[in-house]
């Protein structure tokens, strides 16, 4: 029996080999999707960006996981073997690296130190703090694993945090919201708008001029789930508009963002490169080992992904 | 019996008067520097960059207090009237916007953000977090009200601190470093720098080449003390020769800082109009008020100047 590692170059396949090995120095494992000899040994798989339909070739195949927190990448294989589990990545120190990026980026715009960055010969000298504006709510999109873990973050820091999800959740110093009502309830109240939500049928095209017009005047948008959850021409307009004062994104409907698109050069808009977080091979590779174990034994595997839901 | 406001008008003496009346009515006050018709009524001062010699017209003055946490613009009045006590604030708001600032711009660095919103047609596009050294050791300069908030922050969000003071002091989870020797040693193992110390003839230039250069190598350094104590050319000898990676600076030796100074081009260097902080009127005015009564009853005065050691 051996694991499949197949993932983008990108993804360093190789550290995330040697951090199994390090682990189970039995364990066999096969990296790429070509140059696999033994394909019957196959019994689970670690992908991310895979070719669609190349899960197929491997008859016994008792698992796969997503090489991430999302299962989208996954889902999009429309030939994906029936009837095997799919399982995806959560990890506290992806976790922690989202919160991180999150802060950082909510700090930024309270304190206004890019438009100093900016502009650096500003004359202006006060004596007074400068924050963007009084509020202080964070609305997260999104109270899964990643979602809770930036909650507790901006609790910390004294933030009022407000959080929307498909099923309501109880979490204690959060004010939870759920459904189509509770959306807009939570939007209104909401200063920094933070997006944490899989993409998935519902989802597409979630934020648009309709939903996010409802944000407080001056509201900040960060999308850090998937850029087909937002209307970039929506985006644009808000802005524009002065209704929203600015946005951070972290992802997009095509990545890598292309160089003409209006969202490079918006004064408003600051773009990364899809590096909220990332997967880090040390951390989560016992949680994969995990998965492996129970999956070849046939026990119940953690973190699986609801297909009825798509995440 | 009254109390005199003379700060600059930037500062909104009007606010702090309006805040003291408010507990209470009863209370006394004069505004600014002249029409001051009763100077022996005076009993109590609240000055920020007062005129020169000013103090000493006020025959029956009991104390005076600093509209702001440093002690320094008061004691450059070298006719400060003798014998009369000397107080500074302590503020909880001022310390909670300090902390803000800090955390911010170490996130900022941290996280490389400046030069995504510098190169906003970059074209890396990473599948790892971004993140300026793996380093996170902060180093603070002195351990007094502000750098234990801004201490307590910091090791809520997982960062190591260590702080350095006049005195050694003993603060849960950081460790404390005092003297010279004290001050070389915590400087080796300083990712993030932080000056929060008083300007005194002992700090008076030393943020040098001498002392900045054992840092660790990439470093950086966040100047919201005060101007003073660090040698401007030495610090771009520094970031220019890459022995510290940036550094972002609040206060200056000359404010505003001239439009040709170098800091204010140079890639490396994120400055700020001496706004990490504020005196916030309503927060501060209960203080002020507390210090008031001590004074003209005779008791004992709330955070003190030491005279010896110049805060």
């Amino acid at each position: 029996m051996s694991l499949l590692i197949c993932i983008p170059d990108s993804m360093q396949p190789q550290s995330l080999c040697s951090a199994l090995q390090s682990l189970d120095s039995g364990l066999k494992i096969e990296i790429g999707s070509e140059n696999v000899h033994n394909q019957d040994e196959v019994e689970f798989a670690v992908v991310w960006k895979h070719p669609e339909g190349l899960l197929r070739n491997y008859p016994n195949l008792k698992a796969i996981s997503s090489y991430g927190h999302g299962a989208d990448a996954l889902l999009a294989d429309k030939q994906l073997p029936a009837g095997v589990p799919l399982v995806r990545l959560m990890d506290t120190t992806m976790a922690k690296w989202m919160s991180e990026y999150l802060l950082t980026v909510v700090l930024l715009q309270r304190r206004q130190l890019l438009e100093y960055a900016k502009n650096p010969e500003f004359s202006a000298w006060g004596t007074a703090v400068c924050h963007s504006h009084p509020g202080n709510q964070i609305g997260i999109l999104g109270l899964g694993y990643l979602g809770l873990a930036a909650a507790k973050v901006f609790l910390l820091m004294d933030f009022k945090v407000s959080g929307w999800s498909r099923r309501k959740k109880q979490v204690k110093e959060v004010e939870s919201f759920s459904g189509k009502k509770g959306f807009s309830a939570m939007l209104k109240q909401t200063d920094y708008l933070i997006n944490l939500l899989p993409h998935t049928t519902e989802t597409r095209d979630l934020l648009n001029i309709g939903t996010l017009s409802q944000l407080k005047r001056g509201a900040y948008l960060i999308n850090v789930g998937r850029g087909q959850t937002l209307v970039d021409e929506d985006l644009i307009a808000l802005l524009d508009g002065g209704q929203l004062s600015g946005a951070c994104l972290d992802v997009f409907r095509t990545e890598p963002l292309p160089k003409e698109h209006p969202f490079r050069k918006h004064k408003n808009i600051l773009i990364t490169p899809h590096n909220s977080s990332a997967t880090p091979a040390e951390s989560v590779a016992p949680q994969i080992l995990e998965n492996y174990r129970r999956a070849v034994s046939g026990r119940q595997l953690l973190n699986t992904v609801d297909l009825e839901h798509g995440y």
